[in-house]
Order: structure tokens, then C-alpha cells, then sequence
């Protein structure tokens, strides 16, 4: 059985940064199959690390080991930390890119379903540790460790908390007025929100009503259409034409319909997204 | 034996597309070995795919699976579909990317040298099918079978035609010439034509005459040099000089030494490039 | 076991290329583990890749095969080589790229311990070689044998000397005063020099004594500030201020903290770094 570790980072192809952890992990685990998710998140941003973690995770085997490494507090006192969830196992810096996935498994399979340590085990290290490069350092032999059958728990000390996920949760306005922000610009400019398809469905007691982004606001100044409907797919918009809809990350999304929705609309990270009820245009 | 496979898309290196194809792919068939081939396509460009995918097609192992997903189509009634000829097996849509190496390999090893099948059973997908990503969830757990040893005949239902390949023939202006377009431009700005060796040895019946390139057109608008000699490699040419060759791709290319033909030019895709019969230097 | 091959080039990710070298080592070598370095090496920029080599090689197995093809002179008479050291083989061109661990080597272990042959015994080629691509011609199928088993001494002839590093040495323009060069530039646009820590501890004699970077220019124009203490640590600077420290290459880099030192100063490759003495500010 060839172990799978994944990599993502905000550290470009540019330079040999990524070509050095793998290095570092071949050493160790030479058999282990390495898999390049991106290292295009913009930099330190654990929003969009955190978003992206989601959008791959139940496509890999099952004991993939993740490294993830947008690490902002490097060299400060945030933890390094390797986690274990019945999905999967996770390895990086504890400053919320594993908040959620934490949550999940909690929350579908309890407080054991769960098991993080606090890598505090230098022997799992290389011999030197920079205060800059611990995606080289400690993430990636301890990743290769892992991959290679090093139980979690040799790793470091258990911990029983993990920093939550940075994503702020959407905001009632009023009773039927959702507030979201846009947390993830993709390749074609589409723009994901923080909210998800529970909170829509909170939002939509009847079926008489239906739901459409009633504004759009950057910095705060208005952007885009005042009323966008919420749609079910691409399909079910002219070409050129703005819609919303659900994606396949369960999460809303602003697009443009074979265009770029963020370059058009003028909205990106940390743009507001309101969505209301509203008659159902029927169908 | 570790199969290969082989991957490439207009999906970019930003996101998680990508690595989300590994993971089904690794899920299916544990050992392959993945290679990307690019992901860089221009979006949507089935030209640009179909003559990427020539160029790399000899180096391959036999067997290796190329999976290539540049699907415009997506979600509409275009095929999914797998093909096998001597030299490799493919998996994508049907909209022309597979139609030169069908008719390659039917032309040199009769009919029976190709087979393809459309992709119409859901056993060897996800049990979830998006309408917008194929790629995920239909090409690539259909790659990993191939590749872990599924029959290409159980994958779907036999089709003896596959569209054709989006390559414009290059025209006949007069009788002594020609003209073709520009179909891919690459990282060095060379412009790489829709007109083949074949097209010139057509063209050239007598030692005592060479062949030029006499015209390019972008857009109805004349670029360029009037006349380019048709030279036999890079060397032969000055740098800074723009000249015409065969390149490695057995295509006529526009180029400079040193330089990049498609921003000094102003020539791109679509461009037109006329050829005509000269007296020969002579050397 | 499984061989390693990491790919280092200037071929950028837009084409075939690298796919195309990744075929051909596949098809002698299928077990291989293939790893890409970086294929944004600056277009020709032989001192860039010199460096780039230098800061990944300790991570990798012993007996990793590195191919680097950064190769301005191909079809011209620049001599295509394979090097063993106590640390890794290496495949590519001699222009230079190969002069630092050829040197380095035979300081550390003696005239024994590295050893080089020019490639010329067209068996470990492919049939057919371009005037234009030895990266997939030559250097592939060679680093591949290599790392199936192959001798290096069936590889071609040897010779016991290798084209130096591409390096110019700093200068001492007085007696206490050093004159440096940009010779990379990383994603972060950290600058880092061609002055090493042995220069920096032949410039320090005493311990009252600190080095401070005096000045900046770039193509003859003053460029940054003044004075730049050289720090320990990104931490010991302020965020946005600019700081010169030992980097992790053990060279002097010019950086700003949580900045793009190389934006901001309006410094790159080639710029003029000068270190001079300086009464210690004491800590």
C-alpha cells in the first residue's frame, strides 16, 4: 500500500521551497506517493487555505496525510500540530486551517471521532530548525513519519482543542436578511461566500418564497446587481448573465456565466453578499 | 508494472481541480504514477489541447491513460468517451480532441486499429455526477480503471466515429500558394501553424525552388515581414531575426532567434500565414 | 528502493515540455519518483539555476538524480555531462551549473570524490536528437539509466574538469569595505547576494565590530537606504523595514520584513551590495 501526502501552501512554484519538503519527505517515506493540491493560496491567507482544505477531502484515500502550510505565525508561538479524523490525517501550523475539519469530525462522530497532538517531539524533526521554514523543518518529517506508520501520538503531547476556522459567520440583518462575505476567488473569477446551504435553508420556510442576492458591496461601496436570483446551475443563465448558486462545496457562489464575476462585479475577499426572501418567480 | 497517467486541462494551478482528480485517480488505482502534462490550456481552446496532446504522445510509455479535459461542453449532450489505439489509451470529451489520433492510427493500422466507447456506464464514475466537473467525477475514476486493468469495451458502448480533430486544413490561394493559420502560440512566442511538412512537400516539386513565408494577417490586418525564409533550424537565422521552420512538432512555425515572435509580430491564434514558391537561393 | 529525479528547468509550465522529458524517463526508468523543482528558472539565467540547485540538494536521498537544463548553448558545442558526488549525480549541460558541487566536492572529499564524464555514447540517448531539445533527448533517457542502474562511466568519457560556477566573487573595494551582487530573487523578493557567511567572517575580525550593508545601487543608480544592520532574524526587524541577514543558502540576503524587498528598493539580479565595518551598536 503506497501512502498518499498532499501539499498545500502559499508558497508559488517560483522557487525550490516546495521542492525541498518533498526531498525532506522521500528521505523518510520513499515510497510514499507525493500530490500537489496548490501553492497559489494568496499569501497567508488561511481563509482561502482553509476553504480549498474543504474542496479536496473526500476525493482522497482514506489516512491521506494533508499538510497544509500558511503559516503566518511562523517562528512565533502559534502551535505545530498533527491531527487525526476518521477522514484523514493533518499536519500544520494550529492558527485555524483545521478548525473545521476538527469541527466536522466532532460534531458527526464525537469527542473521540477526533485526536490531535502538539508536535513537540524533535526526534520526528529534522536535526536544524529554522525560524522560518518549518513547512521543511518539522511539517514534512513529521508528515513522512506519519505516512510511513508513526502512530499520532508519538508525534507530541494530545491536545484536546484545536484554533477554530476563520470564517465569520453570515449575519442576520433582519429577520429575513442574510449577511455573508465572499471568502474564495477562483481561477474563473468565481466568487465563494461563508454561506451555506444550512443557512439557506433556515432562510427558506415555504415553498412560495425563494431566495436572490439583494446587494453586493466592496469596501464598503455597492457593487454588481441589485438583484441576482439564486439559481440551480450555469445552464439556468444566459451566457454573459450574473446568477447565484450553490456549488460544489455546498457553499454560495457569485459567477457570471462563462465570464469572471469578481473581475466583472468588482467583489472579491471580504466583499458583503445579503441575500433576502422573496416571492417565488415561480416555475 | 506501474501504470501511468497522464493529465491535461485548462483547470490552472490555483484551485484544488486538480488534486482533486488525483485523489479519485489514487482511490481507484493506488499505484499509478500521475503526470501533469499542463493546465495551462487557454481556456476552452480544443485547438490548442488537440495539438498539445501531439506533441508529447511518442515519449509515453505504450498503455499510459492521457486524460484531457479542455470541455466547453460540459453538462450539455457532447460525449464522455475512452479510446485505445497502438500507442495509448484516452479519456475525455468527444468535441474534436481525440478526432487526429483516431484517424492517425486508422490510417496507419486499418479500422480495427482504434476503438472507442462512449462512456454510458455509471460504474465506473463517482456515484455523484456533477454537472459542471467531468473531469472529477467521470474521466478520471473511467482513467484509473483503464489503468488498474478495466477492458475499454467495459466501460461504455462501442462508437466507430469520433469527431474530428478542430484543425482548419490550410487553403489553396492560388496554385502555387498557401495559406494556413496560427493554432497554438508557446511560452517563447513561437506561433505554430495549422500547415504540415506533408502541405510542403506538396508545394515544392523542384530542387530549384524554395519555399516563404509571403504574408501574415491578425484580424484582416497585415503583421510582419513581408517575406521569411523557410530555414532549417534556429542557428540559421541571426538573433533578433524572425524565420520560419519545421519544428519538432513537424509544423510550420513562425519564430524569432532569441525572441518571441507571437508580441514582436503581433501574431496569435487565428492568425493567417501565407506560403508561396520562390526561386531558391541557392547555398 | 525508488530512484528519485528531480527536474529543474527554465521550460516554464505552459507547454508540453517537461511532460515530454517526464515520458522519456518514464519508459526507461518506470519506477522512478519524478519531482519538479522549478521550471520558472529566469529564461537562460544559468547563475539564478546555480543557486537554485545549491538550496535543495542536502534535502534529497543520497544518490538522487538532479537533471537541470538551463541551457542557452544547446546545439552549439557546450559539452553535455553527468557528475557523481558523495551527496548526488547530476545531468545536464556544462555551462557552469554543475561548478559549485563539482567544487565543493572535491574540497570536501578530495579529487576523488566527484567524478564527471561528457556524455557521448549515443546508446543512453533517444534515436533521434534535436538540435533544440537535449532536455528530452539527451539528458532525460541519461538521468533516467543513471537512475535505473546504469554506471556512470558507461555514460561517456571522463574529464576532470567542470565549467565553474557562474558567479562573479565579491570585491574588496578597501580594506575593510565589500562589494557584492543580487544574484537571485525569490518569491518573496528577498535579494540574495553572491556574499557568503565565510566572506562576512573574513570581514570581521573583532568582537566590537559589526557589518552593516552601506549601499545599494542598480545599474549605477544609489538604490535603498543608507545603512541596513545585518540581523539574525526577520523577527529582529520591524514589519516593513528593511534588514540584511544570513539566510538559509548561507548567503547575505537584503529583505523586508513581511515585504517585497525587491519591489520596494528597486533592486534585482546584478544590483551592487556593499558591506563595510561598523563600531557594534552592542545587544
Amino acid at each position: 500500500m503506497q501512502p498518499v501526502i498532499t501539499l498545500t501552501s502559499d508558497f508559488g512554484v517560483r522557487d525550490s521551497y516546495v521542492g525541498c519538503m518533498k526531498g525532506v519527505m522521500l528521505r523518510i517515506c520513499p515510497h510514499a506517493t507525493l500530490v500537489d493540491i496548490t501553492h497559489a493560496i494568496p499569501p497567508q491567507d488561511i481563509v482561502a487555505a482553509t476553504f480549498v482544505l474543504q474542496t479536496f477531502l473526500a476525493y482522497f484515500p482514506r489516512d491521506t496525510v494533508h499538510v497544509v502550510v500558511v503559516d503566518p505565525g511562523v517562528g512565533t508561538q502559534r502551535r505545530p500540530i498533527a491531527l487525526a479524523t476518521p477522514q484523514a490525517r493533518f499536519v500544520g501550523p494550529d492558527n485555524g486551517l483545521f478548525g473545521q475539519v476538527w469541527q466536522d469530525a466532532r460534531r458527526e462522530g464525537g469527542a473521540s471521532a477526533a485526536r490531535a497532538v502538539v508536535l513537540d517531539c524533535p526526534d520526528y524533526w529534522l536535526p536544524e530548525v529554522s525560524a522560518t521554514f518549518h513547512g521543511r523543518d518539522i511539517f514534512s518529517p513529521v508528515a513522512a513519519h506519519l505516512a510511513g506508520g508513526v502512530a499520532l501520538e508519538a508525534l507530541g503531547t494530545p491536545i484536546d482543542d484545536v484554533t477554530p476556522a476563520p470564517f465569520n459567520e453570515p449575519m442576520w440583518e433582519r429577520s429575513a436578511r442574510l449577511a455573508g462575505e465572499v471568502i474564495y476567488v477562483d481561477h474563473f473569477g468565481n466568487c465563494i461566500t461563508n454561506i451555506t446551504v444550512q443557512h439557506l435553508h433556515r432562510l427558506l420556510p415555504k415553498q412560495e418564497l425563494s431566495l436572490a442576492v439583494v446587494g453586493m458591496m466592496h469596501a464598503g461601496q455597492t457593487r454588481g446587481m441589485l438583484t441576482l436570483p439564486i439559481l440551480r446551475a450555469y445552464a439556468d443563465a444566459q451566457p454573459g448573465e450574473a446568477l447565484a448558486l450553490i456549488g460544489s462545496s455546498q457553499r454560495l457562489e457569485i459567477c457570471i456565466r462563462n465570464g469572471n464575476a469578481s473581475s466583472t462585479l468588482g467583489i472579491g475577499p471580504g466583499s458583503v453578499v445579503q441575500i433576502e426572501l422573496r416571492k417565488a418567480v415561480e416555475g
